[in-house]
């Protein structure tokens, strides 16, 4: 049995493979194999990682050091009870998919979960991104720290209930958060107003809650509870009846957090 | 009457007054005086200006050469009432409130809207802020784009109509994006766990729209439509009514985007 991992197979091509395949190619692990559904942007990934895809997952290689399951939460079952059972380390990728997921079907595994959010074309740097670790052995958890700490300086052992929480909190603090410069995006699309007028906003909105607790670094109509403005919102919203019902929700919500 | 600005009174000593105040001190605007109705911090910030602080409004001098009225929304007309009628130049600070709410009260008026959220405590670099001008004449509204341009490099002029707008997407983009931040960092407390491990997510969300559009950046379990995860997530909320109310919300509006 191998101490240090050498050598991996990605299963799966999305945002979350193809980002993680770069940063260990980077970092001089073979990526023996990428094993994806036939989609061309898996077929140029492997390409990229000058290595072989492949289509049946009958074809995995069985002599990698580990196993990267980085597909969607819901396709992760489906790709356990396809693989053949392997003595070798399997981890997936997914903040809320419980490590016993993996139970009674192999003898290594664990979970290799980077807190980020991943965009094909973007760019991203692994070096502060934390990666939290979970493994169903010493030995495993130790391979699997070794690993991330050669991408990352970050690193962290967490369960998998703990994990859950990591990733709805990161829900709320980046998927909905996203959600919000979308809506911004299109009231200022309609006005015919640039987006890039909201930067320096948006960066110091994301800069001094590390400074003060988001609590604390709230302002605007909501927790000045300044009605008649959030009225007049409201009725600049009036053709959109689901994004009131979502303004007023936020404020509500903003409102009892500051009582 | 002058053509430049050079000194300035400040009604008001809120978290715009103060940031205002200390970068027009800074490009040697004359501040003759801060008027505030007593609090703590108002007389500080007067103190740290090396300015006069008055609480009684008909004490204003009637010599400077703009009046900024840089209180809260509801207060402003409040403000205006009280004022003595004066031929130099007055404006509010407010992204959602008219310029019209100067009319036949004053014959040279405006507005100077700095986009940017602002906290007591933490120090604001004003130089890329986008200063929204607004202004009753050609001559006011120069003397105001001058005035911005000591402040900052990105200026706009701007009318109250399209300032609103704006001020509406800040809400999404900064003060709904903020308590998003503040679920976060109740989540993450609950489990003993630190937010600074959510620092590399916020910055790239916050960093990734100006590369792309929001729209396309949208990560997670709603865009996905990964129902048996959001299920997961809302039962993971069941003991917080308001807050799954929210992330059904946010979800579905999130659904509805994508398609």
């Amino acid at each position: 049995m191998v101490t240090v991992i050498n050598s991996a197979v990605i299963i799966g091509a999305g945002n979350v493979a193809c980002h993680l395949g770069r940063a260990l190619r980077k970092v001089n692990i073979d990526i023996r194999q990428i094993a994806g559904r036939g989609e061309e942007h898996a077929v140029k990934l492997a390409e990229e990682l000058k290595t072989d895809y492949i289509l049946d997952i009958n074809n995995i290689t069985d002599t990698a050091d580990l196993y990267i399951i980085a597909v969607s939460d819901d396709a992760i079952k489906e790709v356990i009870n396809m693989l053949t059972p392997t003595e070798q380390l399997v981890v997936h990728t997914a903040g809320s998919i419980p490590m016993s997921v993996f139970e009674n079907r192999f003898k290594n595994y664990g979970v290799f979960y980077p807190l980020q959010t991943f965009s094909r074309n973007r760019k991203i740097n692994f070096d502060n991104i934390p990666i939290c670790i979970e493994a169903n052995s010493q030995i495993n958890s130790d391979k699997l720290m070794q690993l991330a700490g050669l991408l990352s300086r970050k690193n962290l052992l967490i369960n998998s209930g703990k994990r859950a929480a990591l990733h709805l909190a990161a829900v709320f603090a980046s998927n909905f958060t996203n959600h919000m410069y979308a809506i911004a995006y299109d009231i200022l699309k309609n006005q015919n107003l640039d987006f890039s007028l909201l930067q320096p906003l948006i960066t110091e909105t994301a800069s001094k809650i590390f400074e003060m607790e988001p609590r604390n670094a709230q302002t605007g109509p909501a927790v000045r509870n300044n009605i008649s403005l959030m009225e007049f919102h409201l009725k600049m919203l009036q053709n959109d009846k689901l994004l009131q019902d979502l303004y007023k929700t936020l404020s509500n919500n903003i409102r009892r957090y500051a009582q």
